[in-house]
């Protein structure tokens, strides 16, 4: 018996940033007041600052895949055509949940590890320009991989289609150009970069967007953006909000905005590349090596070990809570998380753990060796004034 | 601008229990009613039981100097003659205390680093059998330094002197056999290995050091320890106590007891063999290499670099904070603390961030050189079966 930090570095839920967990304990508050709006139009401008677009954003209280569902239940219409470009178990919702809602799918699917080209969406669109939409991921939060939003968004303004990104954990790792790159839907989930526990998710919606709701005819109530867009001009949700999360998501949104959004979104690049390198140091694979992104990096376990393995080992060596492959891709990989509140102190930490597993499990590993690869990508980027704003000599 | 975690990482205030800093929460509550109590001996009880001692245990708002000034200002009578061992600034407090309240100190002194020996004090009462009390540190939290406190207490034994010991960095990082040794005061402070903020003190006192209140002439009022005692029995405090630092008090004590206090112990033990072992690696010099404790190791700057830039390094460069030498050598060294709520993850990153610190201004350093000096004491320790009760294999 040691002491074990419980630490929880998952790519979601992720790391909570303190004085948003603090702000919880004003929670004591009325919804249906002055102070309350206040805060709710802080949080809606604060996201809208962020997500630097011009588009409206609704906060639903719910999970990411609740915004995902309202998504479909307000633009589109029982047998619409759409196309789902999908590369992991996150791709694989987007199908479940436009036919669930008796949307016709049309599939392109990558392996995991893998990202669909906007050449793809481009051939599928040639052979079908009828599609009223392009469902997506900006992240593929069970690979690691990035998409290529920026090309993709090109070729469907050929199109009158949607473009709706499940951005849940590429908000904050990347960069997305709502505006400039004109993507119709975006989503995300306080959990993620937003540095919050889970329970509020919210989504950017282009005019194009909010004019398809007038002719959808898929029932909706408790996402009835509409509704809620309305409401929110005053300051009020819908229905009863999550008090404690928009608190929380109030003081975050002011974190992140002191840092700024680039620099949060180059943050998580860096320990990703910083991850990457360390992984590479330590002769492992990358499930992503080819299209990686910057919310986390999924890192293939040596051949004949178990990746669950490794991740128990995290959880009774040292309380770290790291996450397992999904889907197919559990026992094959483990995934270190970058996105939202995580530093190099975590970095070091994790990579440094990971030695130690990795050894104690019988694969071969110079103690160090991991963690010099995150030191090097460190000073590099200090050298590079990444990080400093003052030249720093490493 | 990228994320830097504020890591509070100094020999006090230590890093904070989560489960304590949520208890806090729990404040909203009269200190006069059964339920506060309830807590209050609950709190008493809990530190007999993790100080391991028969003697009553009483609690102080205040500091851990409140408390020395509290075992001064109770047990003495002004004239009396004293012995205090110093080696360092909180050996020197004692110093300032038994004169202050006109006691007259003979004062054993070692050099910053240094401890004082059991030799050293037989041949002072040889010298002078009337010193009616000896004041030490156990651990002297300026050098890191551990006092030889069992083989000084044989010495005393063969007096009719109190063995007053400030324990505030050394309770939960060393063994002090209370009962079994004779120590008559033991002084600990809640912002140490007991893992909560500052603003509790508390002592052990011997039946001996109760008997010497009796004829104690100095002048005492908040600090009155028999007052204190008399309302203990009830579960109350003589004035106002802090309510909310006595309810984390409280859940750290059941997190100490769960872990056991001799986990606690080898844990912050451990974790100073490891930094030992780090900085030798790193080819930099122990301030206390000879009489290393547990609580806070003292490393000295490399020849020609003030240890301040390292400090404020450590702060700017990665949010950590860090102690720097104080009174004589403030500027010589850094220190990096073990006691209470630090583990391997901590130190993991407190030595890569060191390292990249020592290569920016100028000393060679082969990163990760001194990460793999911990992991090897951590492997080492996990094949001693020191942290894991099953054999593991590393």
């Amino acid at each position: 018996m040691y002491i074990k930090k419980q630490r929880l570095l998952t790519p979601g839920p992720t790391p909570l940033l303190p004085q948003a967990l603090h702000a919880m304990m004003g929670s004591d508050m009325h919804h249906r007041t002055e102070d309350f709006r206040k805060v709710y139009k802080s949080v809606l401008n604060g996201l809208k600052e962020t997500m630097q677009t011009q588009n409206d954003v609704i906060v639903l209280v719910g999970s990411g895949s609740a915004a995902m569902e309202a998504a479909i239940q307000n633009c589109f219409s029982v047998g619409e055509e759409v196309l789902v470009c999908t590369a992991g178990k996150f791709g694989e919702r987007w199908t479940a949940l436009t036919k669930g809602f008796g949307l016709k799918p049309t599939v392109i699917e990558q392996p995991y590890g893998g990202a669909v080209t906007p050449a793809q969406v481009a051939a599928a669109f040639e052979a079908n320009p009828n599609f009223r939409a392009v469902f997506i991921q900006a992240s593929e939060t069970s690979t690691g991989a990035a998409h290529d939003i920026e090309g993709i968004a090109k070729v469907i303004r050929n199109y009158d289609a949607l473009f709706v990104i499940d951005a849940i954990t590429g908000l904050g790792t990347m960069p997305l150009k709502i505006d400039e790159w004109g993507l119709d839907i975006v989503i995300g989930g306080s959990q993620k970069a937003f540095m919050i526990p889970p329970g509020l998710a919210f989504l950017s919606i282009s005019d194009r967007a909010w004019k398809r709701m007038e002719t959808s005819n898929i029932a909706r109530f408790y996402f009835d953006l509409r509704r809620e867009r309305k409401n929110a001009v005053n300051g009020e949700s819908a229905w009863t909000p999550a008090v404690s999360l928009l608190l929380a998501m109030d003081a975050a949104l002011k974190y992140i905005r002191d840092l700024g959004m680039d620099n949060l979104i180059k943050n998580a690049q860096l320990l990703a590349r910083a991850t990457r390198a360390a992984a590479t140091a330590l002769g492992l694979e990358l499930l992503s090596g080819n299209n990686p992104g910057g919310s986390v990096t999924a890192i293939c376990a040596p051949p004949g070990m178990d990746s669950s393995l490794i991740v128990k080992d995290f959880r009774n060596r040292f309380g770290s809570i790291i996450a397992n492959g999904q889907g197919s891709m559990k026992g094959q990989i483990f995934r270190i998380a970058h996105l939202g509140y995580f530093d190099f102190g975590d970095l070091f930490a994790m990579v440094a753990e990971l030695e130690i597993i990795l050894a104690a499990n019988g694969y071969p590993v110079q103690f160090g060796t991991g963690v010099a690869a995150v030191q090097n990508v460190y000073a590099e980027a200090a050298l590079a004034k990444e990080l400093a704003k003052e030249p720093v000599a490493v």
